[in-house]
């Protein structure tokens, strides 16, 4: 099969290179706005063409996968459509369902029947084809939500395709997914990117920051992630998103009140509870795969 | 010098098994509440002596490490004061530094000036004197708090013994030290207790903690470090906390109300500032060690 890439990041650049490794692909076709990244992945044998526009890439392609940030998939989605053939497989791989399935709708007319969406759950906050892994997804989940209107065919040849990169693949409801991962992700992303803004905005930040530890790292790690990724996946679950908040600023809330009021056996309850819920989790998260190691 | 060790935790026994190699100290007397810990500490060659009590472990000794939580520091002050010698150097390892010192002062009256805390960077989410390792403070910070009343030769007695650990000592005032863990280590670890505890109110849990990748885990690693030693350090530093919690709250607040307004702008203002800011202190932060690895 003959692929189109748009976008090649870290999450499409991985994936293409698994793909092709199993056999899926014969050859990719690539377009991103950024040129070198282009370049690199021709360089690293991930792309084997270099297109120069989204049209370029499409016409001819047996399938196309979408990997860009989830606001501009949309508007890659529109540009796309009259490039299509009538066969041609379409997926992305955005961390947001319901707004993007619903652009997709909207943009791909009748050939959304032959898309079908598929969220890996892997990456890291090192973005960018120069750490591309064909191995990344081995053991990975990756989230398959398929909806009314996508042909049954298309959504088995994506998870089929994902299988192959040794992923888990497991189907979910659109809104599921996206209520999951704003619990799971996108909240603990807002929470480490706030907390390292609010070092900056305390003042005597850079004496602060000198004294950091292994714990700040870990909790940190994430606020190195794109902003312009996280920007877009924020705005396009923000619903799902606010209403984690809601129940994040809700626990808070009681936190301080206990530690205002010195409640030591209240704190303990919550700290307690959240221990053990986190160490019984530890052996499958210690599983888990990551770009920037 | 003959130690006495009460506390036999993590940090403690990793102290005292660096110092010993170190020959700062050639034996080692201890308590602890747990006795299995201290069997623990015998067999690994890290004390010497089991001690029945806090009086009987501290008769004798030419120094004393308190390395309990830090709520109790205070009373194991006063219950060892009766047993000390005149010169008895005594020190803690308490991540809390203004109220514990003003235990001290209390609990310790004339001997207060043979007392010097020093509070070392260093630990991990695996607590326990299993987890002990002589080499745990090599490379990592140690914050001596002098304050009046401490003389200046157990001030440097005690930064002398860490150094043999491998740590870089620096000094810092008590309310200086407060303020800055509050912000990079107090505080993120509340957040990522609250975190966990938030997912655990909103219901679905199970699935939704079955869905978590590697950010997640990431965050949330501090989340399980024992709860007793965190609720001490969290009302023990209420002030300097509450301080933190009033800047992050804001902080949040601004970034909520920029996600409900659809505000790209603003959220990448914050998102790019943290992302930057992270990323530059990431090499110095790849350096540290944690025992749970």
């Amino acid at each position: 099969m003959r692929m189109a890439l748009i976008g090649t990041g870290l999450i499409g650049a991985s994936a293409v290179w698994a793909m092709k490794k199993a056999d899926v692909i014969e050859s990719v076709a690539a377009f991103d706005l950024n040129d070198e990244s282009v370049e690199t992945a021709l360089i690293k044998g991930i792309a084997d063409r270099k297109a120069q526009n989204i049209g370029q890439a499409v016409k001819g392609a047996d399938c196309v996968m979408v990997a860009v940030p989830v606001l501009a998939i949309g508007k890659v989605f529109e540009q796309m459509a009259p490039f299509l053939g009538e066969r041609t497989l379409i997926t992305d791989v955005g961390s947001v369902r319901v707004t993007v399935i619903e652009a997709a709708r909207k943009a791909l007319g009748p050939a959304f029947e032959n898309y079908a969406p598929v969220h890996p759950i892997a990456g890291g906050e090192m973005p960018g084809v120069e750490h591309a892994d064909a191995s990344l997804f081995e053991g990975a989940r990756a989230i398959s939500t398929p909806a009314q209107g996508m042909h049954e065919r298309t959504v088995r040849f994506w998870e089929e395709a994902w299988k192959t990169c040794g992923a888990e693949v497991m189907r979910m409801r659109p809104e599921e997914h996206d209520d999951v991962f704003a619990s799971v992700s996108h909240l603990p992303h807002i929470l480490s990117y706030a907390m390292v803004d609010s070092i900056l905005s305390a003042g005597e930040s850079q004496k602060k920051l000198g004294f950091a530890g292994a714990g700040f790292r870990d909790f940190t790690r994430i606020a190195a992630s794109s902003p312009e990724m996280w920007i877009d996946i924020c705005l396009a679950n923000k619903e799902a998103i606010l209403a984690s908040l809601d129940v994040f600023e809700r626990d808070l809330a009681m936190m301080r009140a206990s530690l205002e009021a010195g409640d030591g056996a209240s704190l303990k309850r919550v700290f307690a509870r959240a221990a053990q819920t986190r160490r019984a989790i530890a052996p499958a998260l210690s599983k888990l795969k990551v770009a920037h190691k």
